[in-house]
């Protein structure tokens, strides 16, 4: 079979895919074989990058959401001239290898986000098309336009049949970002058999109904397919998708378009039919011949003269706008602002009650305007959440302006699109919505932990204490959820001075997010709490060197542990008083810093949190106890739940008092 | 003003509405106003239910999805007869009152489910509807349809912005569920202002675009929405969806169609300026005109006539079907059949490895013919999941005589199917997925373990051996988030023989859901499990009565505790090992067992699990150790990471001989 040299390279990405998951013994041929054309299409005639400088920064981005079909992304990068040696494609899945078996995020350069949970890609790539055209609005001028690139993506049946593709297709609509194309790859099979078993929407249909420019090619017609990239590109005031009919495991005899070729080896026997079948030596393995490297290698070539003339129009941008060319450097290299610190509102001990959310909000208000990439909004629950900044604009269809986005009911795609919000690089993204509702988004905080992205999560009305709306909005097990997951670091501040402390840690962290927990009712602003301390995660509160026990507490509960004390202290006992709001930091502090909070010679140990007590035994060993509440909530003022299920001084004092019997 | 009779009975559900949220000071007051007309002619002219009797098992379901809007229901109930009297409607999110905040099924008769949560409910209706067709193939004979009803559901602009909504939806669409019937709540407002902020898809589009029949009426107009119910009936082969234009606030002067008549008391003044425009004497609080009540109340002697019609339908159904009537009598009562325990295979010691995801296949396959009321499914994993019953078909549009659903990759969705399946009657649905997705469908799982729905997760490949799929397959700290969960039975059985042990105690519980964690790698089967014992939730499966060190372990790695505690013996070391296959089931033992099993004088305790350590400190204590995996995973061959990590008999023994150090 005489082929030429598209298709050399084409079926090049193929067999590079087949040999790794033959070798590795474990893999998804099926989608790189399948959808090899178009990503070929894209990635040579379409996509703006430098294989030479993954982080170049108006590079376009590129999303495998389909992340099971890691090897057509491994292949592309090492084809294209990345530091990806085709070493590590024969290490394809292996220990400490740069391809692990779905993307990640710094393992190998070029790989923009972690996939392979499905249909978070999906979302990414809104977050990273929304991000380019916030930071545009932000800093382009006339004939200026450092930003300025696309987000493309490719999609899977799966990633569409995901809630979270749904809502992030809404809002990407909605927010018309017509930068953003998504190839989706139509294969008609899933892992149970033919899509048919479950999946009969018509997808063009309901795509159409979100506001999207769609189109249908087929997917190994490489021309249909540029046409249609084409046409993405010209539709500017709408995302695109660009539906290809494909067949999985293209070219191999036997599997092609059934579920086989999706998610294991083809076999050895069927490897070699399908060399054959595709016109290549049978018996070669990672071959590349010449001539398509050297094709592909002309995206370095492509990639410099791009990226240099992007740095000449950066030059006269800097020698224009000098502030703002040293606002987008500084952005881009993720440091805050000098001084931002000093911008944190400073809450009077003793000053009227004030929930934590608002003392939030009020946080979030002073360092706004200091600190401008930070962006965000609410599932909307703003009144509520009080993220809402008021000196700041909607972000809107063509009105990027602004610092406010309006995530509608929908917390998985906020989850989605702050990570890429994060992962653009230039913001610092956070998000709000009821405790009891990062539940929705559970699968996003998980992967911004798994790849390091420092997000903010405002997640309020933190306890039973929401009160009346009952048991369906009573977190109980939300704060431990969260703390278990590794890199998350979980704040649940005690009143207004702790909230601000909060703040501060989750906006210095750069390595991870951090979710603070804050409440709905009104508490008091203590005197005894450290903004500062926050960052310890535990901290002594009040009492003496020598107590006879300790009340240990987070968020709501430090203030009725703190009365508890004053209740002991009458009764000649003496308590010390910790505020916990954050097992993660107090984990990561010295043993004997830890020891002087807790000291181990002090047994007797209550903690009080109003939520499960999982966890709480590592603090209060086996001579302490637990004063939580490990059922779910009931409706009813919130001063009534507290005097119903014991979180007042006097039970506190009690339960403290019997452990020392 | 003039009011005819169907006007006095609609204001009469606003009032009341208005009345109960101005007196608790708290609440939705705009939902019920603005869907009063449409709710009033569903539940008076379609509805067919039984307020005397609302466990009849043939009534209509209805769902109120937008459960915010609780009293629309509560009005409803009260006013057509359920036993909620009005003054329980004067309680209102109060302590221990029958009407809490979201409609909580089991607090009043005639909640079908509990609801609040966005787009929960949407989910649930698809589940109802789904099981009525189950139950109807299975169960009508020609002239005898002893299983005949519709599904209803109002549902709001936030359930069909969350991407459950859209999962179900697909999936209605899929299979083809002519009776259900949504009536959409069209208000065009959400909390943060007008629906236009966030939502701008063409909502009729994209749920023609998944099969529904969608019709748009005035939702104030009730001969139009009469009309849209008969249309929706006729309409057999597909779901609908009426689109009701509606006000929110509907009657309040300065606050229908905002977003202030959304979630607050619309304030004692607008009280009254609302019920002098709605022609209402503005004094009077909970007022209910005794024409109204008349008038609502005929649904008692219509209920009384459609239940006994049916009950003779029944008769003649038990006289020529007796056996059919008996199993149907004993699937509504949720009796399990006699002897089903002894169709629980049984593994032998020593015979091969086998994965418990495989074994939970084989206890499945073994279970179904004897438990006909099992059904269930994967979110398209069924291969990995094990969770196909090869002797039974699929169920598809049309085709509901099968015992194998297809839910696509729609995690969520299968969640909230499986409350509606399992809150129906007559069914025990089981799905299944990865552990690690067990996140994308936790909001269901939360709400199945609030009502207290028995319904199985099989959730497999659950830890870190999940291998080369890398750390976005590998679960690492969902085991803990799932213990945190109240009421729910997590269990992560040893091997085959806890498999099927595990598989009893999931069947056998009827007060709470039940999560399997099974694992992906094969598992030698031991001769020390037992069965029987996993009721138990944690056992002594070897060791003397006077060990120096207790091992404790879950799931794959208690095998590996039992090498270690060959190579301790050796080492002349006496070590006890306990399997702990669920500690929600161990924690409620009595403390003596629970005593003999961790005896307190042994506090050199070694708690060895392939995942995060959250929570074990309660069981090794102070002076004890874990061996877990508190970071995220990698990709790799299992068996490197078992090495990597530290997972081997050695590892194992090395940490528990320097516990005795």
């Amino acid at each position: 079979m005489k082929v030429d040299l598209d298709q050399l390279c084409v079926n090049t990405i193929r067999t590079l895919a087949i040999d790794a998951v033959q070798k590795a013994n474990s893999g998804h041929p099926g989608m790189p074989m399948g959808m090899a054309d178009a990503a070929y299409v894209l990635w040579t005639r379409y996509l703006k990058h430098n294989p030479a400088d993954p982080a170049w920064a108006n590079r376009d981005r590129f999303v495998l959401s389909a992340g099971h079909g890691s090897m057509l992304l491994y292949s592309l990068l090492y084809l294209t001239g990345y530091e990806l040696p085709l070493e590590e494609l024969k290490r394809f899945r292996q220990w400490g290898s740069m391809t692990p078996g779905h993307p990640e995020y710094g393992e190998a350069p070029g790989v923009e986000t972690t996939t392979g949970p499905l249909g978070q890609g999906f979302a990414n790539g809104v977050g990273l098309a929304l991000a380019e055209r916030l930071l545009a609005a932000e800093f382009n001028r006339p004939g200026l336009e450092i930003v300025d690139h696309y987000t493309y993506a490719i999609v899977s049946d799966g990633d569409l049949m995901e809630g979270i593709s749904h809502e992030a297709a809404s809002l990407a609509g909605h927010l018309g970002l017509g930068k953003l194309i998504y190839l989706y790859d139509d294969n008609g099979i899933t892992i149970e058999g033919s899509t048919d078993l479950a999946y009969s929407e018509d997808v063009a249909e309901r795509f159409a109904a979100y506001g999207w420019h769609v189109q249908a090619v087929d997917g190994h017609d490489r021309d249909a397919i540029d046409v249609a990239l084409a046409q993405a590109q010209v539709a500017r005031d709408r995302p695109s998708l660009i539906m290809c009919r494909t067949h999985i495991g293209y070219g191999s005899p036997n599997k092609q378009d059934t579920a086989a070729a999706h998610g294991e080896p083809l076999g050895e026997e069927e490897v070699r039919r399908t060399k054959e079948a595709l016109g290549w030596p049978p018996d070669a393995e990672f071959l590349v011949p010449d001539e398509a490297l050297a094709h592909f290698r002309a995206a370095l070539d492509r990639g410099n003269e791009a990226q240099s003339a992007w740095e000449a129009l950066f030059g006269h941008y800097a020698a224009e706008c000098p502030d703002l060319a040293a606002e987008w450097q500084r952005r881009l290299a993720g440091e805050l602002p000098a001084g931002w610190q000093s911008f944190l509102p400073a809450f009077e001990p003793g000053s009227a009650a004030v929930a934590t959310r608002a003392a939030g909000g009020k946080v979030l208000e002073a360092l706004a305007p200091v600190v401008p990439e930070l962006v965000g909004g609410s599932a909307d629950l703003h009144p509520s959440t009080k993220t809402f900044l008021k000196s700041y604009k909607d972000i809107q269809a063509g009105a990027y302006g602004g610092r406010n986005l309006h995530f509608g009911v929908r917390e998985h795609a906020m989850g989605g699109l702050m990570n890429g919000l994060a992962l653009h690089g230039g913001l610092r993204p956070y998000g709000g919505t009821f405790l009891v509702f990062s539940d929705y988004m559970r699968p996003s905080i998980r992967l911004a932990a798994l790849m390091g992205l420092p997000v903010v999560y405002v997640f309020t009305h933190d306890s039973i204490f929401v009160g009346e709306d009952g048991p369906t909005h009573q977190p109980v097990e939300q704060a431990a959820s969260l703390r278990a997951i590794p890199n998350l670091a979980a704040i649940r501040p005690a009143d207004a001075r702790e909230t601000a402390g909060a703040w501060a840690v989750a906006l210095a962290r750069s390595e991870g997010p951090t979710a603070l927990l804050l409440s709905r009712q009104r508490l008091p602003v203590l005197a005894e709490t450290d903004p500062e301390a926050v960052g310890r995660g535990g901290y002594v509160l009040a009492g003496d060197d020598d107590p006879q026990v300790i009340l240990m507490a987070t968020g709501s509960e430090v203030a009725v542990a703190l009365e508890a004390r004053d209740v002991l202290a009458g009764q000649g006992i003496a308590a010390r008083v910790v505020s916990m709001p954050s097992w993660e930091l107090f984990e990561a502090q010295p043993r004997k810093y830890r020891e002087q909070v807790l000291p181990p010679a002090v047994t007797a140990r209550l903690a009080v949190e109003a939520g499960v007590a999982l966890g709480w035994d590592r603090y209060v060993g086996a001579a302490g106890a637990t004063l939580t509440h490990d059922r779910f909530g009931a409706s009813a003022p919130y001063k009534v739940l507290a005097e119903e299920f014991g979180f007042t001084a006097g039970a506190v004092a009690e339960r403290a008092r019997t452990l020392l019997e």
